[in-house]
């Protein structure tokens, strides 16, 4: 029996090129609100001893926890030999440690979440700081990938003569590999956070960004402050118009607009999460670790 | 060492009560919202040893699933013995059956959950329709107690010349018992829903509420709109103002406002969740249960 694929709302895209390229079934997943904040979901589509599938992006996790255990155990209960989760965005990835006294370290406890939920996990970068890889969080395997080689592919294709800018030294990480790959100078910038909304950055040396678009690569855009601070200064520097790219568009409020509003060119992000300006496709990249998934589950049952 | 409480939003005149009948620490419970749709939690009080009593009704429950659970576990990091729930209000449990293909029977997953995330669990009135009681569903201790006394007193103390009014058959099993309380009268309707917000009820014989102050009882008040088309009915017969009676108020939208407009003299619930009609105080139904659970993790650790 081949696979079966539900996919929850915000991974359209993705999820319908993951289905082919694994030569999954589509299962439809009906997901019901009821007006006192209930969910009610339902599975439309075969899963008797068929490995299932979730394609589900974490954005806004709390509303999305309980359906997708539903989902979960629902499948079990129709027959699923196995269930396993893509969720090309993973939440939670950034409350990696306790920073002060009584805080709850929500990556440890949402990864167990998961871990009891499903039965294999892919994503696309984790926001893995203080944790080392998946797998020291995970009881489940749990397998991410770069989109780093889409998002050079893209770079290459779409600015000429780019200077890559990484908002903080986090970033350096995977902006400096990025930054070979499209054989380009790079900057990393310094980040001081005063609250959820309100971030600095260390100021820009001018002769880096003369006569070549910057670039402001990130994991993840939300509120957009901090890449609206750097569009500040670049623009202060007199830089050509800027382009934003990050691998994940959480994009609160009215994120894109904004950072239009503060000189970005363009802000273009990974389908992770479906948006606007979601123009990177990261199938080709992730398709290949759902097979191994499959295969190691087939493999283990043979 | 004494228990300490950590009380989540919406229930603050219980957890108030419970502490002090049970002779427990005050915690304090902090939530932080971010823009992304995560929470953190941090818990402020000392859990080293202790029993851990998490009071969280779970009204809007997909909102609030992850942020118990990192509550829980968390305890579980800083010490604590124990860690039990009392939810006044428990969620999810009208869906108790699979009413068409491919439901998830959520109030079994969600049952599963909780009996995940903590020791114990009690509650108030669950909607026991299809499932025979609480342990059925549960594989921690969970325990209920009935509201029904608590709503007796209060329509004693403050409705003369009664009659009750239940919406639909599965009322019966608990207003015609709450009608002997009070001696008086009752009338069960019939329930047809064509819709979450769309039902008809049975007419009502005049006879019946002549001369009487209608009391409508029910379990949970959410859109209102069951009481108020009996509303409409009971003014269309000319009756007294009525006084609708919940023991939940979930309240979505302006529901309170809409039955009073509809000819409610009053709209009362007992105070399982917060709210401007949360008259009917059940604390002294619900702290025996408590301390009951307490006693026994005392007794099985001596």
């Amino acid at each position: 029996m081949n696979p079966i694929v539900f996919a929850f709302p915000g991974v359209a895209s993705l999820s319908d090129r993951l289905r082919e390229d694994v030569g999954a079934t589509s299962g439809i997943l009906h997901w019901r609100h009821f007006p006192d904040g209930e969910s009610l979901i339902a599975l439309e589509g075969d899963c008797q001893d068929r490995d299932v599938i979730l394609a589900c992006t974490l954005c806004d996790p709390d509303r999305l926890a309980l359906p997708l255990l539903f989902a979960a155990r629902a499948a079990r209960e129709f027959g699923a030999r196995s269930v396993g989760l893509v969720a090309p965005y993973l939440a939670y990835m950034r409350q990696d440690a306790r920073f002060h006294a009584g805080e709850a370290i929500s990556s440890l406890h949402f990864a167990a979440f998961l871990s009891w939920a499903v039965d294999w996990l892919v994503t696309v970068d984790p926001h893995l700081h203080r944790h080392a890889d998946l797998q020291t969080l995970f009881t489940i395997p749990a397998r991410s990938i770069s989109a780093m080689p889409s998002i050079a592919g893209w770079i290459r294709a779409n600015v000429a003569n780019p200077v890559l800018i990484g908002p903080d030294g986090e970033s350096a990480q995977w902006v400096e590999p990025l930054a070979q790959r499209v054989s380009a100078p790079v900057v990393i910038l310094e980040k001081r956070r005063r609250g959820d909304r309100d971030v600095s950055v260390s100021a820009i040396d001018r002769s880096v960004v003369e006569g070549r678009t910057p670039v402001l690569v990130d994991d993840i855009i939300s509120s957009g402050h901090t890449m609206a601070e750097t569009l500040g200064h670049l623009r202060a520097l007199g830089s050509l118009p800027a382009v934003c790219i990050a691998v994940h568009g959480l994009f609160a409020d009215e994120t894109a607009a904004m950072l239009q509003a503060a000189g970005a060119a363009r802000v273009v992000t990974t389908n992770t999460i479906d948006g606007p300006g979601a123009a990177i496709d990261v199938a080709d990249l992730l398709t290949p670790l759902v097979r191994e998934r499959l295969h190691s589950i087939r493999s283990s049952m043979a």
